[in-house]
């Protein structure tokens, strides 16, 4: 079975890089800096049904990506979290958060609706993003 | 400077037994089998602070646990989060989650109030943990 991105991550989310296993990808919602890994395995749902050597893959990556969101962000606390109740496929957020935000300091998931991002907001964010990985 | 643990999160839960790295916990509170790691690491709040070893060991009892709770549970997904926005020092919470059951499929954090075990249900329930752990 190939991998294939599930349908609701990829409409709510835009792909940013691919690293050794995941790809990297902005959520379409300016509330947060709000990212999300996604690794590029079928049919896999919980962590602990990766392989080993992708468990580890994906530590590195995901402390990589929330090293550099801190850097980029400023953020008080970077909030990781892989839930997958509505879409199983396995994916990882991880999201910047500060004292000031939507919803702090409670989770980000279920609050409220989608804010798109406007006048080029998108751009300067994943500038800052990109030069701190 | 040594490991001590936070007043809140060891007020909130109970431990269950020490791995390598972490304290296992289980959370007072019967609404959702939820369990929390905290890694005996002073002075750490992101996961990307421990060194490289000891996210290594987080990964792997952070599955370990994580399997073993699908096992004793028969969950329809795990949870697994660092938020840490409430308090600072680093801990992953690993929870069950069941289609029935309080704010599915919404996330745990921030919905309602705690609900002690009663009758021996938190007995049967670390029973069944331990021995699929």
């Amino acid at each position: 079975m190939q991998f294939a991105l599930d349908e609701r991550l990829e409409r709510d989310s835009e792909l940013v890089t691919v690293l050794g296993l995941c790809q990297l990808r902005l959520m379409k919602d300016s509330r947060w800096p709000w990212l999300m890994l996604v690794p590029q395995r079928a049919g896999v749902s919980e962590i602990f049904e990766l392989t080993p050597l992708d468990q580890t893959l994906l530590t590195f990556e995901t402390n990589a990506v929330a090293a550099a969101l801190k850097t980029a962000t400023g953020a008080r606390k970077i909030n990781v979290g892989a839930l997958g109740n509505i879409v199983p496929q396995l994916h990882v957020h991880i999201v910047a958060r500060m004292e000031a935000d939507p919803n702090w300091p409670g989770p980000i998931w279920g609050h409220g609706s989608a804010e798109p991002y406007r006048d080029g907001a998108e751009q300067d964010f994943l500038k800052k993003l990109i030069e701190a990985l």
